[in-house]
């Protein structure tokens, strides 16, 4: 199981090429809830997104060799950036499969990068077979989004840089797709202020960690229809799943009306531009603000890759889950 | 004449109490320039923009008594809000005098710091002599927005800062309304980094300060129409202006749609809201380009209050200079 270890060995692969990125406070978001409010602001990291840590700290513990062979991931979105800008920095080749709807900008990013795209049907294809077979095919190294520990241990230092940044906190709540930030971060905090309580954030549509945590298994639910489609997906990692299930003391759901309400909070108070699966977290705060009144409480704000035209539609509600 | 003494005695009054922003880069705007570009982040200042400085600054020189008899201000926007919030924080009546089609969250915003809002005609009525007669009715201190020592002094703190965390630059641009910010940073500049050139920016329907720098005198224009609503002055102030023909080079000038470019450009790369006269500088920066290349340049994001209503019909298109 991931170790706080593998953390901070991961944060010293990362010094000085991702970014130590700031910690946010609002007043007024204080005032409101009640509460001691520390956003761990990752929509300032590299690429726009926490995904840059892993995916990087993945890459770097790789042979030079398997490097030259390549890499493949596939990706809703930010892990797909994450990977290609990761593999330019090391000068390798990256392949990724990618959902065809995935948001354009995302699209263009990654292949802004350097890397070579490939789309795929997300409502009918099996993106990691597909995934698979390219890198047997090439000999390349699948870097996969969540369920890997050198990925979960770079998503890691998140909390890590947050707790050693602000001290201690009473309650930390981290946005949870795969589970791959929600794992790292619960090790970090738990090893740097054991009495933390660690929380999961997800959309109400697509809450199978919530349920996989009450089964006390992994259950599988369709793909969910919701605004936060960094959070599309249908079951946590097995890894993940193994540290959540010690770790994580609940996890809360928002509705897309949430989440789009604290996407306008940071853009009108806070003046930060959150994508939708990266104001998922601040949401869960907000909405289930009476269980964290008077902590000290951190969140992630885990991206902000959105584009100006999809904020529009998303703010005068011409885009709902479909 | 204001003085670099003037600056360092606000940086101190304002110590602990306004924010030292965050000093902000991009890659992909150096990038795109040739240019290295350090962003001071004033939209994350309290209240949302550099005002704060200046009025805070201002009513700290007063005396405990004239304190106690209160304040009045007049002000397109953000100068309201920091007055209001100044005097709250010093526990004085405010009461400030704003124009009738100043935008509903900063009315909203200065009265819910506690001040009393007295609303004119911005095409009919003389503010200056609004404010006036409230002043000599109330014995209250009339905090000018740009046209007083105070003011430019806590606003040159703005670039003291800048050049105390990245070190002397060749180039600052500034966003110009009445001149306070500008004068202010100015001197600061120039004494911090004696060969740096200083320019002003401000929206071509409203160029009084270009055209004033070049007649060598105060030059007078009617209420500007254009979208940056913090820069609809009409002259600069007589204070400001014998720095500005002093220690500044030029005065740039940007179209409507510059300044959205650089909104959406501030909002998809930089994940920042900038207000229209937030972004002024930048945008003068990114049409200015050639003049800038290969050079450090710092600049001034001196504003993030706007609402997402307005941003919307800002990048839209719905809304355009009235």
């Amino acid at each position: 199981m991931l170790d706080i270890a593998d953390i901070r060995d991961a944060a010293q692969r990362l010094r000085g090429v991702a970014h130590r990125t700031p910690v946010l406070t609002s007043r007024t978001l204080d005032a409101m809830l009640g509460a001691r409010v520390f956003m761990k602001a990752e929509h300032l990291q590299r690429m726009g997104a926490f995904k840059f840590r892993g995916a990087y700290h993945a890459l770097s513990v790789l042979t030079p060799d398997e490097r030259a062979r390549g890499v493949v991931a596939f990706s809703s979105g930010n892990h797909a950036q994450a990977v290609a800008l990761a593999a330019r920095l090391f000068a390798c080749p990256a392949k990724i499969v990618m959902p065809a709807d995935a948001p354009a900008p995302k699209v263009e990013a990654t292949r802004g990068y350097g890397a070579d795209v490939v789309l795929y049907d997300r409502y009918r294809d099996d993106r990691a077979a597909i995934a698979r077979r390219i890198a047997g095919e090439r000999g390349a190294a699948l870097i996969p989004p969540y369920d890997h520990l050198p990925v979960m241990a770079g998503q890691g230092t998140c909390a890590l840089e947050l707790i050693e940044d602000v001290g201690p906190l009473d309650a930390l709540i981290v946005c949870a797709g795969g589970g791959g930030l929600l794992s790292g971060c619960a090790v970090a905090a738990r090893a740097l202020a054991p009495a933390i309580e660690v929380f999961g954030a997800e959309p109400e549509a697509g809450d199978d960690m919530r349920r996989s945590l009450h089964a006390g298994h992994i259950v599988t639910i369709e793909v969910p229809r919701t605004i936060c489609d960094g959070q599309q997906t249908t079951a946590v990692g097995v890894q993940p799943f193994e540290v959540i299930r010690t770790h994580v003391s609940d996890v809360l759901t928002v509705s897309d009306a949430g989440v789009v309400e604290a996407m306008r909070f940071a853009f009108e108070r806070m003046k930060q531009v959150l994508e939708p699966s990266g104001a998922c977290a601040l949401a869960a705060l907000m909405h289930h603000a009476g269980r964290f009144r008077g902590r000290r409480v951190g969140v992630t704000l885990s991206g902000g890759n959105i584009g100006v035209e999809r904020f529009v539609a998303l703010v005068t509600g011409a885009e709902r889950a479909a």
